[in-house]
């Protein structure tokens, strides 16, 4: 394995869609969403654990996360485990790991990966990465991963690029990032063939990352350029308690992607979906004769078709009559709602916000 | 108060049709099903001893609930407090406390009554009552309360009636007793005028009873009249305990009031029902503007209609896009099901017991 290539897990986030399974304490990417014996973030490390070295392997959380990541990843060593101070979307992060890299190597090549998605086939996923990585140190390129839409999500980023600017072999120039589409618009893009989902995962030089930061982030970059020498010291935590604050809440996209040049995506189809949503979740599980995707041992069901159930140790449901439905069970929070319904997850959860407090998010 | 008036409140049964709330351990009559401040028992209590001595108001119940019972009737002298051997249906129960209150008071009288039943207005109730029971002493007959039926229910007993056979103020002959019609006998019940519901309960002197048993189960009569010195004194239990293994299991409708003759009913229409199901629940409980009858402090609803909700404890239920379902949860067993599919309440028990034997039962 090559010793410069790196890759920074993001495990901070909170996973509110996948309420209220995930929770504010305890959220998505340390669950086994799909019942597959392994939770999220064990599977991404897993992932890339087979084409990096362990010692290369980053997650970067927040503070209240580091016992369960410590908990779910043994094998991680504790350096390799970071916590921001605060949650400032994507660009901080990248800043601060690249910055940090770079320091110790200056030739580090990194992927910035969710921990919470779900990839099928492993073999094509690190070959992609691979040549991802060697095409970013060869051209000092910015690239990511574009997965070949299959329906027209309304959920997702899409990613136009160029299918007449075929660079390296199946490397592509990006012609713009675009925010989640209406419906229209996502049907649009998907006859048109040449958009791809943004699925977050991006690859590049530490050294490419931070002279872009100086370029489009400057403010940024100064605040972390002050602090560089206190990286991967005993320092590091104190410096970023003073970086933190001072720096925008501004995702990678918006504040590198979209303005850089020498943008690439390659269009992937290795079995993808970010999980982010319960029908999302639906989707990728295994279905009974009636579509329906059950996850606990206690369910007995009549008259019950195209439904998600999820339920949590011994409880037992009894369901009948359900159809297109979402049933999920914990210890203290139901929640049923129609399979087509649940983009009102966070609507739900803002309801639930104001009429009982914090008490179950 | 008449001291010659008794009732015996019978509460042994096990409420299985209120599955996953009554459960074997803690059935239906010990729980407060319409969220009024009082279990279903407590209110059976409350109803008799307005027009019934404290000390003249027995509950028959089996071993397992004596503790419930004193639990939840503290008023109540354990003497009166009594406890069948094994399950039997009613006829035996009904030998039994009659063979009991003659041997200390030969004119004593009795009705014979549920404990888990809904009754509205409790001054008609204890007029019907007081004339029933006046009625029964004059003529030594056989009454019961019917009630005047508001729709095909397929779940009732139907009695027949003379209606040309005004005997005394509001009392009627009755010509038969019905087993639960199909629903297009009992649309034709309805329609006739002459049928009313079997309340399931009984009206008439402890003498003419064991009359009656001595006439149309002289084998029953025999076991009791046997033990009949044993009653009203310590070895009242041993007595019973040699009695009922001996008993046949049969109703008090088939052993008796089918085959006597001198039996009336009086129509009554106090606003009844029996509370056998979910759905006669929902029938007697207050709905919101959506027609949802919800109990339980924390539920969430969007687009929920004519629905019934039973939540438990602090559990949080956030429900979305039902209509006509039944949503009971408990601790550990969550029903979610169609409101007139709720007769399968059964059925689903019996598939619970299939797959996970008594756990949840």
């Amino acid at each position: 394995m090559n010793k410069h290539n790196y890759v920074a897990i993001l495990a901070g986030g909170l996973g509110t869609r996948f309420w209220p399974k995930s929770r504010a304490s305890f959220p998505k990417q340390f669950l086994d969403i799909l019942g597959t014996g392994e939770t999220l973030i064990q599977s991404a490390y897993k992932r890339y654990a087979s084409f990096i070295l362990p010692e290369n392997i980053y997650i970067i959380t927040s503070e209240e996360y580091i016992g369960l990541v410590k908990q779910q990843l043994p094998q991680l060593s504790p350096d390799n485990i970071l916590a921001e101070p605060s949650r400032k979307n994507t660009a901080p992060c990248v800043a601060y790991i690249a910055f940090k890299l770079f320091e110790k190597d200056p030739e580090a090549a990194l992927v910035i990966a969710p921990s919470d998605h779900l990839v099928i086939d492993l073999n094509i996923f690190k070959t992609l990465s691979l040549h991802a990585l060697e095409f970013a140190k060869k051209h000092n390129a910015f690239v990511t991963l574009g997965i070949k839409p299959t329906y027209p999500n309304t959920g997702y980023g899409y990613i136009q690029y160029d299918l007449n600017s075929l660079q390296d072999e199946n490397v592509y120039e990006v012609k713009t990032f675009t925010e989640k589409p209406d419906l229209k618009l996502a049907q649009t893009f998907l006859e048109s063939g040449d958009f791809l989902w943004n699925a977050g995962i991006f690859i590049w030089m530490a050294k490419d990352v931070i002279a872009a930061f100086e370029q489009f982030q400057p403010e940024m970059h100064e605040l972390f350029l002050a602090e560089k020498d206190n990286f991967n010291r005993p320092e590091e935590k104190k410096a970023l308690a003073r970086i933190y604050p001072l720096c925008v809440s501004i995702s990678i996209d918006y504040a590198i992607m979209e303005k850089t040049e020498n943008v690439y995506v390659i269009p992937a189809d290795f079995g993808w979906s970010d999980l982010g949503t319960w029908n999302s979740a639906y989707t990728n599980l295994e279905k009974d004769e009636k579509g329906n995707a059950i996850t606990g041992e206690h369910v007995i069901a009549f008259d019950v078709t195209n439904t998600m159930v999820s339920s949590h140790d011994d409880k037992l449901l009894v369901l009948q009559g359900l159809e297109d439905f979402i049933v999920v069970d914990t210890k203290d929070v139901l929640l049923i709602c129609k399979k087509d319904k649940e983009q009102q997850v966070k609507e739900f959860l803002s309801e639930v916000k104001k009429k009982k407090g914090d008490r179950y998010l």
